[in-house]
């Protein structure tokens, strides 16, 4: 049995949206990082660190993003996650070892400064200047996308949708809580709405119950 | 035909060590980035972002530690570089991807703060923030090792030394130049120094003219 512990629109969302897609029977468990639940106990036995997300199996929990994403793709060969030829499926990973540690962690410097400084000020210029990065993060992005389409591949990694298109679709919900309008950026906007209607990905944003576009002007 | 293009001290480190243990033939190409060689051609056309390591094989150029680390693994399954079982493998892996995404990016913050900001004054705070941070990090890794030698493992990944052993090692060995006596930590030092007198990791050592210990007081 698999359990997998999630925050509504954090990371989570990228195995959270994986397995509701995989067939694999799971229990989804939510995590309130408004109520603390992430430093308390329960959670906190699972993962001292306090992080979503985090799966059990057989009683282990197993947490980090990219780690979890080739578990589930190595439960479910045949979904095609992530692409089999050697070549394709590095270029793959390390498109996601770059979102998860590069664009996310630039996030972090927007949402949570405090981790970086605990003077105030050093903060507000901490997220100051990750707002602008994370927008050059987000052209890259959308480059990244056009550059599939233009090869003909209608996803980030390979014939079907998977873990590169759900943190796409994370990063630019985060962007746009950081000020970025979507539809500055339309070619990335649109993958993200297609993304957006897969099936497991819309039972994703429906049980987390996700706003898409966070924008409320600049 | 595989090169490997790295930087001596690096993170290339990882993905070096390995591919010097492994017995797999490859052409080892030093980038000097004193010299700004990772920002201009013939690098720059290989890696847009101007980092190493890149990984060329049959002429396609590859980075990100993580996705080289899995490359290279799957190159040679024989060798062990990750564990085969699927819960110790992905354990593993999240381990790997912590240092990735969190350890390594804290050291980024030390090195270049002009990353994280453009004032001055900030990427002074920025780094002293950091270099605190960097050390209950290695105080983690320490506890990482620590965990396996009570297991009866000597190494972080299995039974052979691995891609988090290497890590470590470039974890410390960056440590060191924040300002942290290796020797203040003991468990991960003596570890540090038993995957430095393994066979690839001792001429990757050599040829990179490192030196492990860069700490000169604080």
């Amino acid at each position: 049995m698999i359990q997998l512990y999630f925050s509504p629109g954090a990371c989570s969302f990228v195995p959270h949206a994986l397995l509701e897609e995989s067939g694999l029977v799971y229990e989804p468990i939510m995590v309130k990082l408004h109520k603390g639940e992430q430093n308390a106990e329960p959670f906190k036995a699972l993962n001292p660190r306090g992080q979503v997300p985090v799966l059990v199996q057989d009683g282990v929990a197993l947490n980090q993003i990219v780690a979890l994403c080739l578990h589930i793709d190595a439960l479910c060969p045949e979904r095609g996650f992530l692409p089999r030829d050697p070549i394709a499926r590095t270029q793959a990973l390390s498109n996601l070892a770059w979102m998860n540690n590069t664009v996310h962690p630039t996030f972090t410097h927007v949402f949570m400064p405090q981790k970086f400084h605990d003077d105030t000020q050093v903060q507000g210029a901490i997220r100051e200047f990750a707002v602008v990065q994370f927008g050059h993060y987000l052209d890259d992005l959308q480059q990244m996308v056009a550059h599939e389409q233009s090869r003909g591949q209608p996803w980030l990694s390979g014939d079907r949708w998977g873990p590169l298109d759900a943190y796409a679709l994370t990063l630019t919900r985060w962007g746009s809580i950081a000020g970025h309008d979507p539809q500055q950026r339309p070619v990335l906007w649109t993958h993200v709405q297609q993304v957006a209607e897969q099936p497991g990905v819309a039972r994703t944003i429906e049980r987390e119950r996700l706003n898409l576009n966070m924008y409320r002007g600049s």
